[in-house]
């Protein structure tokens, strides 16, 4: 550990996570891959899943973005967020997909302390696949209030992580 | 307003917004600034204010990563930092850095409801200049636990923009 707390790749790969997996579902940017790695080794996440046609390691423009986060991170790839998902339940994840939906929970109200939690977030386009919202225990909203309503997919995600890992801190 | 509660860009420049400014110094990336522009314009920020070398509008990479968000977006541009702090004084925010020193208030302590808040976030490499800090009001610092110690600009930004904004909703 040196002065900023940061830990070696081998001490990282070791050490206790915060329950939370973040899924990447048909995501076409590599740089967006390769940012939700840096922002899943910041946040000492469990895991990072990559489904479907999601770039994944190694990767040229990955390796550029996430600047090395790509080997501290745990990572798996799956053929499809189905997949992925069935792998979540049998480890006891709970599951959401980041969507705006009917009856989606708004960020700021999501408490999932005692929870392991898997987020799913969607194409940058087309966002979360209707089927894969339909396999998921409930949808979380970014409240937004502007003319676009699409945050940029690597920015949602740490966004997310961030109200996840803040839960951790604030109530320990 | 659409179904998502989207407003027009005409609509978002004339509307009130939250009181935080979002600064960015002598960032390299066009890409970065573009996701900037997005993350302000979902959060409904009162202003973007670029200083130094950062890249600004019309470019055609903030245009790829804006898509349309640096139309509705309030903007300025600043020769450095200190100009934009100046302009902030004068207009009665408080200032911070997003930095890790010795004395930065870690994010979910950020408490700051009844302030005009700017943040102001460095070169993706060298970080905030320590010059700039010194004309600040203090810094925050993201807590992260990971190898690298370095979320993506773009990304901090998201997270800390979130912290502000959430504090503004969960306080109403």
């Amino acid at each position: 550990m040196d002065s900023l707390n940061r830990q070696s790749v081998e001490e990282f790969r070791k050490a206790d996570k915060f329950p939370v997996i973040a899924v990447f579902e048909n995501v076409r940017s590599a740089y967006n891959v390769g940012s939700l790695f840096r922002t899943a080794d910041a946040f000492k996440i469990q895991s990072v899943f990559l489904t479907g046609y999601t770039a994944q390691p190694p990767h040229k423009e990955i390796k550029k973005t996430a600047l090395g986060a790509e080997d501290s991170v745990n990572w798996m790839h799956f053929n499809n967020a189905e997949e992925a998902i069935l792998f979540l339940r049998n480890e006891g994840y709970r599951i959401y997909a980041a969507e705006q939906t009917t009856d989606s929970i708004s960020l700021e109200t999501f408490d999932v302390t005692n929870e392991k939690v898997a987020v799913i977030f969607g194409n940058e386009v087309s966002g979360v696949e209707q089927s894969t919202i339909m396999l998921c225990d409930g949808s979380i909203e970014i409240p937004q209030f502007g003319t676009k309503h699409s945050l940029n997919i690597a920015s949602a995600a740490a966004v997310v992580l961030w109200e996840l890992i803040r839960s951790h801190i604030v109530k320990k």
